[in-house]
């Protein structure tokens, strides 16, 4: 017969799921939050969670809303030389917000700012799946590390900020190579340099 | 006879200014806004917005509502030792937000982000109003000085959102020391190192 377009019933499921996943990271934090927990927020199985969204990570990316998955974009800025990492975690960075994504990128954060359980998810996906696991990766000292992951995570929420959000000239408007070459040392050393 | 408490005609006057400040400032920015178009907006005469709110300055200030006066604070933070004055920008800095004003500039940050005239109003605060004046009284090539006052602003952005607003941990809670000791040689090279 005739084309269905969406299906209301599976839509109205996925939507349940998101909004209990939606609460439970942000009442619980990630670690603490299960699938079983958000399933059974739900109303559904466990294994439609897992039919839907896959593992709890890939939950947690679909809830958050951010529009690149990190499991794919960590690798390429922590691999390579260690010296060099500032450069590429800024270039990655520019990379997504200079693209189509960056659109969601900016609601996602804007969100974020005026309404406090969007903070700690979003709060919760910086540290746990972006910065916890490249600090694994660089070998940095655990003790330094939660404090070099907020130090990367205020200058980079900082250059979303001037750059996209609210557009302080010229830092808005340089090409990527010039912000690259200026705040890249600036991570560089938040991740590997004297910080005290 | 009794107290009157408020006068009720002369804070309408006082808000009309207010009101058609902001428009000017955010719709012509700082420099070409003038005391007289905003008093013909208001349909008042200039000398009454004198008298309400002394120079244009100052009517600014008032406009954004930022709870401090940076006439007083700059000269603070950048008279003295130039090799020291990014650890002084973050020692004010933090200062101003730590203390009970803290909550009025937190506000006024998060309407800037959401709001496109505030988001207007704050960059020209911030670019005329402090980083454009620090950066003349700290002799600061005035070809790279608007790039140094942006990403002089991105890090003080960024530190405010994650210290404040996300509340990201352990910077959320740290003591001033700390932050101090981690961000000023990121403002200071900002402001007088190599950012190319």
């Amino acid at each position: 017969m005739a084309r269905t377009g969406r299906r209301p019933g599976n839509q109205d499921t996925r939507e349940s799921i998101l909004a209990a996943a939606r609460t439970a990271f942000a009442e619980h934090g990630y670690d603490r939050a299960s699938i079983r927990m958000i399933a059974a927020s739900a109303g559904v199985d466990p294994a439609l969670v897992h039919h839907y969204f896959g593992n709890k990570d890939q939950l947690f990316v679909a809830t958050v809303q951010v529009p690149i998955d990190p499991a794919e974009v960590i690798p390429r800025v922590v691999g390579g030389d260690r010296g060099q990492v500032g450069e590429r975690l800024v270039r990655t960075f520019l990379g997504v917000w200079d693209s189509p994504v960056g659109i969601t990128a900016a609601a996602v954060m804007r969100s974020a700012l005026t309404n406090e359980q969007m903070a700690r998810l979003l709060r919760e996906f910086v540290i746990h799946r972006v910065l916890r696991r490249a600090m694994t990766t660089l070998q940095v000292d655990p003790a330094e590390a939660p404090l070099r992951a907020s130090l990367v995570a205020s200058q980079i929420a900082g250059l979303a900020m001037a750059r996209y959000l609210v557009k302080v000239e010229p830092l808005a408007s340089v090409p990527p190579d010039v912000v690259i070459a200026a705040i890249g040392p600036t991570i560089q050393r938040y991740l590997t340099g004297p910080i005290a």
